[in-house]
């Protein structure tokens, strides 16, 4: 009988889990509602009920071990989810060790980005490449790197805070408490808020997104203001880790089509010549890249 | 008898060699004013002159290889210099096989600004670290980045650039073509620049800083500017590559005693409060970081 291994995805409003083959196949899947408010106590509780719900019935030798999957940032090399914006209580917690106790299984932590880098890499778009830059654009922007063959995790495996890259100093406030993150003017939010402003009424990105199919003018100015700012963003990480794909990922995706042109547009034109060939695909597992890339830890195989 | 390495630095103005021992002692060294406009022919019979010269009266059997760090960009998986700004003809140019025939030695060809924090990571103050970014600010601005016990490289050999982060979309004019880059605002020339417009005439960056020692406020609050936009750019690598320290090299550097406080204020001010304590220093090898690191490379050091 394979090896299977349990995966969790921690999100601030939902915690999902799989189970999860070598291959990358999921059995099965799980979510529910994250308790987000709770606690740390409350959260465990959760997370270790959900594992033992997705693995009823297999075999305890077959269960290979416990991946997850957190927002950052977090000490992977301690286990330590250092202060989870979105989760109450979750700060210098010791995430690892709290989850090995609870479940009785050796835990595998990864921050969001890079375990949907991983998961692209080994079972997604970006199979077979050495270089990859995965870039999740949700109610944040996160990101993971694989760069020559390898995961790149950095001091306290905390690279790839992609987010965070300042593309305008002093400008708009970020959650992260500084101003002018390229998350403060590409995320999903900053997108649904710049388009409410223009157009004089609350909307989400999903009707931006819907009218600008439509064909209405105002509704395809903002997408292309949106792409551009992804593609500025974008030309910098070419540029700072060279990798043969950039991976897009994350619910404001749903308008990849939509964006995929301007984005390329922004990166002819800024990109030094040499890096203007590289591919911008879709992510190819979303919404799993995060459990599967969180599956395939357990199995060792994000390292070279 | 220990085996030796020869390297060479290719710079724009100036080029450099090197004989150096596997400890990273360099035992001659010598330069010569680049013939930059002379096409790559004469420059590659220059390069093939200052290696043999400095190996004179070394018995060959000793010389292990020629190192080389060339500005980018280059393909160093290919042995090619794609298009370097300040060198005549040299636009995707076989250098290294060049080099390889002229000299009958093997060559390993690097990035100035790679080859720099090898040489910085190995012998200089980046010594027995695990992930570090190295930083040059002169002409241009370029980079280098230890991750996870080995050199970053990405696809081409191309990652690192890191002079080209877009700070102000659509900004001030970049040499690479581009707009708004890092490089554009924090080079030494930038900074040159903007004081002889604040000041009225025409002024080097040497000499600001002079004055600002001297106690001029208009001098210090030039300092003061340029300090802060190097932080901005620095914050941005904090989070993208977590290093453990960032090593500043580069011939603005003899400013560093008066740049550090406000770097380091603005990591304070903008840095995820994960990230503050990461150490900025001076490149201990200056102006020899890159040199020295060309030397490691023959040694193969430079790999995990």
């Amino acid at each position: 009988m394979s090896r299977l291994a349990i995966a969790l995805d921690l999100g601030g409003s939902q915690l999902r889990a799989g189970l999860i083959e070598e291959s990358g196949t999921m059995l099965r899947r799980n979510s529910m509602p994250t308790p987000a408010n709770a606690g740390p106590d409350i959260v465990i509780k959760a997370m270790a009920g959900m594992a033992k719900d997705i693995a009823e019935g297999i075999e305890p030798h077959r269960v290979a071990g416990l991946g997850v999957s957190s927002p950052g940032p977090l000490d992977t090399e301690l286990g330590l989810a250092l202060g989870l914006p979105n989760l109450a209580g979750f700060s210098d917690f010791p995430l690892r060790d709290r989850l090995s106790e609870a479940t009785g299984l050796s835990v595998s932590l990864e921050n969001d980005g890079i375990a949907a880098a991983i998961g692209e890499w080994k079972q997604g778009s970006g199979q077979g490449l050495s270089h990859l830059v995965y870039v999740t654009v949700s109610t944040g922007i996160g990101g993971g790197v694989i760069a020559d063959g390898r995961v790149l995790r950095g001091r306290r495996g905390m690279a790839g805070h992609i987010g965070h890259m300042i593309v305008i100093p002093d400008g708009a406030p970020c959650p992260c408490g500084n101003r002018g993150c390229w998350e403060a003017y590409a995320c999903g939010p900053a997108f649904a808020r710049r388009a409410s402003e223009r157009l004089g009424r609350q909307v989400d990105a999903e009707s931006v997104f819907r009218s600008a199919e439509a064909g209405d003018a105002p509704a395809q100015a903002l997408v292309a203001e949106q792409a551009d700012i992804l593609g500025i963003g974008i030309v910098s990480l070419l540029h700072l880790y060279s990798p043969e794909m950039v991976i897009l990922g994350g619910g404001l995706l749903h308008g990849f089509s939509l964006l995929d042109a301007g984005i390329r547009s922004r990166i002819s034109r800024s990109a030094m010549p040499a890096f203007r060939d590289v591919r911008v695909a879709k992510a190819a597992l979303f919404p799993d890249s995060g459990l599967i890339g969180a599956g395939m830890l357990v199995f060792g195989t994000s390292q070279a």
